[in-house]
């Protein structure tokens, strides 16, 4: 909500610029008495981890996390929980390749941050984009290890928050072949395996050529029961769609059916109910899930277009701090498409939003109503 | 940011419901000094009002908005001012049509927040569909008319907010056609004078039909100098996509490019810059005027998807409170495409996210930067 | 929190001026499913009513309250329930006798807030006092009458919130002779029927001299459970510190001893505790019901010191707008002792803080903790 | 406002428990260009750091303090300076002694918080008082340290906030007696130095019979312009208030003539003025600096009452978790009277709240106004 933090109750500060000694996150408002370890963390963060394949980013970091406040071990308990208080995260820096800036210390990068940061605070860290750089996220997604943990133990029952990519480029997946198993058996988080092939020799290509592309993510959540969100500014799918377009590269965000909405008549739209095991159920998920701000019962289910990653080798025209026309490239370790780590930070994303809504549903509903 | 309070600096807090006696907000926040009385903002509210056309609902309300505090008129001024202080706005129901309201206060109707609400809170007004009813938009219209004065105020500088339906169900706009003068020649906001004519027809067919569709709209500001946003969560594009989100029947939100972006390589979407009058300046604008969160001094370009109007005539399989399963159709005056009046909504909430930060910029950075 | 709203979750922003057409609130947050009339809260509002005794002002206003969104009657319902969307209130302005303003609106009056409205917003609505008049109170009594409800809903235990006047100018009643059932036979709040007696007479001899003196309230809560509050700065006494300190005129705040625990040993203000009924319990209360910024379980205890009213007879020195140096006496309906009516916006604000509080614990910790 | 964190645009959320391997802050909201280094905020870490002086804890803490975030050198510049980005500080926990904590594990320490975090949170990280620990002030005198530069930079003028004992026990200062170089020649920050001799006798014949006394301090900022501050509830008093009553022990807050007011005549209360160098000026100061909420240009002057210190060797009653009645007395390293190492904290919440109330400020009204 403000600058660096997100969430009303579920409150998350991150802090930390791309080359700094350190980056993390403060997470208030957790409840009390929840196991958490570092390791219930890492396995999120090695999700987005650079390093992990050709298509990533070649920065060495292992994104250890270290919880240096909030979590507590009884004498005799089976491991720490959470006592209610601040949980400090914090990743430390260990990559941050000592190399000559001044090429970006004057010449703002097209598709980049620098000449924003620069006409709003008249100075910036521009070492690897500083606090612009998608480092940043890092800390998000372990922020969204705890939310899980949180809407598990607030909604007593199993969550799951799971995203994929489902366009690279201009080259989409066929939902027909949608398999969750198959996320984890490429390194593009692609739940089609027939997209993969396609993709795989598409972005050799790119990264060899030193370009890159776009992509379009989906996220569902699994098991958030109806009833959570709230009227207007706080509403479940407008809470999403700001989390989810505070994403580096972000440009768009989309619920259930999204822009293609639009297209519809209101008798295809609609979803229509019947009951199911004595509960009202939909018979179709156009709306992604939310109803009036306030979740249905259904699958949630949002998608976001990251644009093409900004850092390329061919030189692009663009101005110095000091208003002389150059041409800038930029070399060095880059993801060819962000969006493939952008995934698990999407999912961190909506994890945090529905922790957030589901201690405000308990504030003003209590617990028995869900 | 929270239920029904958005903003952080420039703060807006509606109530209402369809059909109870009023609905208004109260506006925290507003620098003092600035002239400003309830025409300034009747006349933003005339464009979204009921009844003008016969492909709006014809519900007749004069949504006449009274100023009821945060005002001052000083002996022998020229009018009012703002003083710092509050400003409370009402504007009362008229013609809350007398009803039957027993089909809707016990059947779900699909696409409606019916459900969710008896979901959720366990009691809900039904009356037309009670605080969920885009009625509620009338006091967003009302506060984007002060932030439009804010803006100009402290920006001190045009700015111009304004929006068109680019889209009306299957049918898009050719952008080639586009005229801002246009879109008060047609009931649609139609910047592109031979779409009128084709969506005029489809749309004529779908409300005799008894149907409705979807449409999409963009808002274009203009004016606003590079620097306002911020980091992290409270970017630009991310509070400005919650707060299109947040409009009813809204399903996505886009930036610049938006979606197109993920389909395009690093080359294609970066905007170049050269300097124009000895400022930066970006040859092109796919980035919708924000990088990073921050703004560029381009055009800010934002779109965002609105779903068919749910209430149709054709019935819809439903279920009732009490788990009965029935069909339901909506009668009544009702919008057979509820994106048309969505564009005033549209633009009074870029103005109100813009004027916060205009506000938060000034808090820490100062007036000398901008 | 921020300029014109209090509260985290039970929230309620105020607007008005002393002389506008009215004043009000909008209560976000509130739990479904409470019932909840205008009368439930007119009761409260009636105590702080002006003229209902010598001893305060006698501007004539009804201070009737209307409720204008956030309640719903079902068919066959006993009563309006809160639908857990924002509450508006609002309170006519009858009595804004209409005089010449054309004394204050030059003079700064001393102890009142004109000079410093002016320098900080350079306009300011001068009649009466405008936003900084004490009449602004009323909305925040008519939101304590739904924080009582919240409480009682929330906490599902009898809350008991109210307060008494323990000192007049330089007299103070005798703790020993508390009464709350003597606060009703007294025009002042006053516990201690021998202090009534001294009181009537220095005040009768202050009004007939045109001049005014300060007090002390005490707040007391009974029947909140241990564990409403939280670290830091939610602190339960940060936060009713905060809540007393915003009532007009207030100069100091206490918890328990308060400046009294200065003067103390370790030994002597400690509270042992020792099991009752098979609970912990304190042997003694030094600490208001507060330690660590969480409840006991015992009363919670606060008190305010109320400056005397500003607005007196006898001139005083000051200067004008355009730094004119001059005399002014304030004419005119005023309280000889705002203490008085400061009584019923004490409790108020102590039940607003809690009832915060006790849906800020419920979305932490649950409903179960209690 | 929330849980951990204070302050509207200057935020400050800290972390860390009393035994944990750190504790620190994320400040957000700094403006950019602030020249910042860790020997900036080391300064004023020492005065409230343990080990000075016999009088206070003779736990070992360098307390020195590391930035781990928001400050930048450019190439040539003369010190890092603030970018606008989040400020992450961390001071590292040396000599947490390890010990036994079988007893205080489960007694509970009257006057501590042992019980009420049990009560709220079921689990506590009970070494030290964990979170409840006076050692998390460390955290807010750093932030302090950047607030004063931040109100130094924004208001362009000098701004002094400085604290002095006026009472330790019974023994009260003599104001006429009052000397600000004094403060830095004794270990009790005491403006008086004929107070001083009867201090150290008293405190040390307290220390030795291990028992305990409270204190009171005054804070008195000087330099801040009128027009800062707000209506209703973000008052400047009733910020200073909350931001003084969060700090561990105490128990009272007051402003100006505080709780002395209430004896008082409107006559003798109000302060009269009078123009001086040609602007309106007040010819004695009993508001303390504050009128209506807003900063009348006089100093700011708050006074805070702080309980005796909780820990004592002389056993007091208490119960155990399990509901055992027993003695509890606690040895080890503390502080005869907390309201010495207070001083430095409650200069640093009144530095936060200022440093805030000038960003939101200039927010609303800009820069010229002040």
């Amino acid at each position: 909500m403000t600058h660096n933090t997100f969430g009303h109750i579920f409150r998350v500060t991150t802090w930390g610029e791309s080359h700094g000694p350190a980056l993390g996150c403060v997470v208030d408002g957790t409840p009390p008495g929840i196991p958490l370890t570092e390791e219930d963390l890492q396995v999120w963060l090695n999700k987005r981890k650079p390093g992990t394949s050709k298509f990533v980013t070649q920065r060495r970091e292992p994104d250890a996390v270290k919880i240096l406040s909030g979590t507590f071990e009884n004498d005799g308990a089976l491991g720490p929980v959470t006592t209610g208080t601040p949980i400090s995260l914090m990743i430390e820096n260990i990559d941050q390749k000592s190399k000559d800036y001044s090429d970006i210390r004057d010449k703002y990068r097209p598709g980049h941050a620098d000449f924003t940061y620069q006409a709003k605070y008249g100075v910036r860290d521009y070492r690897g984009g500083g606090r612009s750089s998608a480092r940043e996220t890092a800390a998000r997604v372990a922020a969204g290890g705890i939310a899980r943990k949180v809407l598990t133990h607030v909604l007593a029952r199993e969550v799951t928050i799971r995203a994929a990519l489902v366009q690279m480029g201009p080259h989409k997946i066929d939902h027909a072949n949608w398999d969750w198993a198959e996320i984890n058996n490429n390194p593009f988080w692609c739940p089609d395996p027939q997209a993969v092939i396609t993709w795989d020799s598409y972005l050799t290509d790119l990264r060899k050529a030193g370009s890159s592309c776009g992509a379009v993510v989906e996220v569902v959540a699994d098991g958030i029961p109806a009833g959570l969100g709230a009227p207007i500014y706080a509403k479940l799918d407008a809470e999403i769609a700001a989390a989810l377009m505070s994403i580096n590269a972000v440009k768009g965000v989309e619920i259930g059916n999204g822009f293609y909405a639009a297209s519809l008549s209101g008798e295809a739209n609609a979803d229509e109910m019947r009951m199911e095991d004595d509960t009202p159920s939909f018979l179709s998920n156009n709306a992604g899930g939310v109803l009036g701000g306030i979740s249905t019962g259904a699958e949630i289910v949002a998608r976001f277009a990251v644009k093409p990653t900004s850092s390329i080798l061919n030189p692009r025209k663009t101005v110095t701090k000091d208003g002389e026309e150059v041409d800038v490239a930029t070399k060095g370790r880059h993801d060819p498409c962000v969006g493939i780590r952008a995934v698990p930070v999407g999912e961190a994303m909506v994890a945090c939003v529905l922790a957030d809504h589901a201690l405000r549903h308990r504030a003003q509903v209590g617990d028995g109503s869900e």
